[in-house]
């Protein structure tokens, strides 16, 4: 390891570590049509694509095994790796699970996290083929690398976006985001008790968007129907903030989302407030929504509203005006991706 | 997490864990040609077929940063991953890369690894084409997760083998393993030196083949070249007894090979006796060789030995006769996967 430089990663901010990296990676197959910068690599196979992706998942960062329940992670992590290639406008078909596995861990436990993993697959017809299991010396560590398949005409980027375009999503915001607030919460409060009682009524909504967030084939369907191909698109994960500057990024252009547009749940509202968190941080900072963000042209405003299953909550605009939130009074907020400054 | 059944994993045994968890899984793409049971999944793609295959390796169990160069653990994670598309008789062309980093890796330590990834990936012809960064509590994790590509009628499987094939290996065994445990012995012994100086002289070789492993893709096409199609195949990563009992099981055949043509390098006789390890148990359980383990058909015996490349250790047999270790006086031993009994 290095010891007279060491650069902390965080000091190299949203997009520094990852431009960092691949950098010096070259790309030496005719048949990489596209690596890094998007939510998959696109591989060509002549008239269709294959989409790869890959994605992580360690215990004590993105999940806590105190409050989660295993089937439900298993569920989870096939989902979080489909959205990947769906958001490509693709159609993930082929899964490889890699496990770090810890001594604490039963058999019977590794079952139910395959009970959740097959179940998520059935739901999304895909077939889990293989996969890799190693020790760990600490904690679960779950790795969901995902193979996908589109016509490479189907096949949509972060990068396609459009002046004009209107701004996409699939649910309301800030629900999952809430949802682990609450189990950190009872966790926290009911730590020393012995027959801890976890006060989740009203608020099982936000548990689900949390522990079970659903991928969103059916709004891409729903669309493909229609005939209506999204210009760009990228998997609500990081939060909206972060993920639509993503798509400014790469598609070299603005963006003004309307504050009073952006849905939010009541629970998700109620519970902020118990909590004392903004919602509005809650909605475009939060992150683990696990929808679709995506854009379609503007000429397509009345049938994509006409379908009932998206919000419109903005537009795309020329670069130079940035990312901007609206707030109801018409005062425009650089949106950043960590929070917003007012 | 499961309170009142709690399995311990190694209960299960040697082919156990994976059996279970498999079991529940259904295929439900006609473009799964094969699951889990072989080094790489297989994924039709008309006269073609796309292998995929993921492999994981944690901090402290698979590796150890304290002497494990971060520039050559990047190499060999590529190799690791290389060898399973390669030991389908397939080209591995993109790779990803998920890393779980803790906080006391620096950039300029992840700046190592990539650089020995993409130098692997650069001599093997791969692409590095995206990957996933997360946070981790615990110490380093990578998984490489490749993809490659062969003719259908090209691919073998560990299935393939028949009676009378020659057992053949592309080097000497058990050098990694002793290479692992003077790394480890030197790293006790020097625990609470200020200056350390670890006595490597002599043993370079066992070094290398621990830390850089090399890719044996010029075998392969050797044997292309000659025509020679293997019957079955598997990378050489358990050790042999494992991996030939893998090749046995799948192709519902038992084997022979012949200890006194088990090749084991001058440097690994030599520290194994220096260290009081049975050089035989190196070369047969020791694991890490990353070498390919394939038959061949028995007429092809000739032009393969001329080769010079690869060793022939034995041939296949019937299944009732079981895997055997065939000693120099001529008494057969079963052969087990974790150490042979005698």
């Amino acid at each position: 390891m290095s010891k007279s430089n060491n650069t902390e990663i965080a000091s190299l901010g949203e997009f520094g570590l990852i431009d960092r990296l691949t950098a010096r990676l070259k790309q030496r197959n005719a048949s990489t049509l596209l690596a890094a910068g998007d939510d998959a690599a696109v591989i060509d196979l002549g008239e269709e694509a294959m989409l790869l992706t890959t994605d992580m998942l360690t215990e004590g960062i993105d999940f806590d095994l105190s409050y989660f329940p295993l089937k439900h992670l298993g569920y989870k992590a096939i989902v979080r790796g489909a959205n990947d290639i769906l958001a490509m406008n693709a159609r993930p078909e082929q899964a490889v699970i890699s496990l770090g596995v810890s001594a604490k861990i039963s058999v019977e436990a590794l079952d139910e996290l395959y009970e959740g993993m097959e179940l998520a697959a059935k739901e999304l017809g895909i077939d889990i083929v293989g996969g890799d299991t190693t020790a760990s010396m600490n904690g679960l560590i779950i790795n969901i690398s995902m193979v996908g398949r589109a016509k490479k005409e189907d096949i949509v980027y972060r990068s396609g976006a459009k002046e004009h375009d209107l701004i996409c999503i699939t649910s309301n915001l800030g629900a999952a985001y809430m949802g682990l607030h609450l189990l950190e919460r009872e966790k926290r409060v009911l730590k020393d008790i012995e027959n801890p009682e976890p006060k989740f009524a009203d608020y099982e909504y936000l548990l689900e968007r949390y522990l079970k967030p659903r991928a969103k084939s059916n709004v891409l369907e729903a669309l493909r129907e229609e005939g209506i191909r999204p210009t760009s698109m990228i998997d609500l994960s990081d939060g909206l903030a972060s993920d639509l500057r993503q798509i400014c990024r790469s598609s070299q252009c603005g963006a003004r989302v309307y504050l009073e547009r952006i849905p939010i749940a009541r629970q998700t509202t109620e519970l902020a407030e118990e909590m004392r968190i903004d919602p509005v941080i809650a909605a475009l900072n939060g992150g683990e929504d696990h929808e679709l963000l995506f854009t379609v042209p503007l000429d397509k405003q009345e049938q994509v509203a006409r379908l009932g299953l998206v919000d419109i909550i903005g537009h795309i605009t020329r670069e130079e005006a940035g990312v901007v939130l609206v707030t109801p009074d018409g005062e425009g907020i650089a949106l950043k991706a960590q929070a917003f400054d007012r």
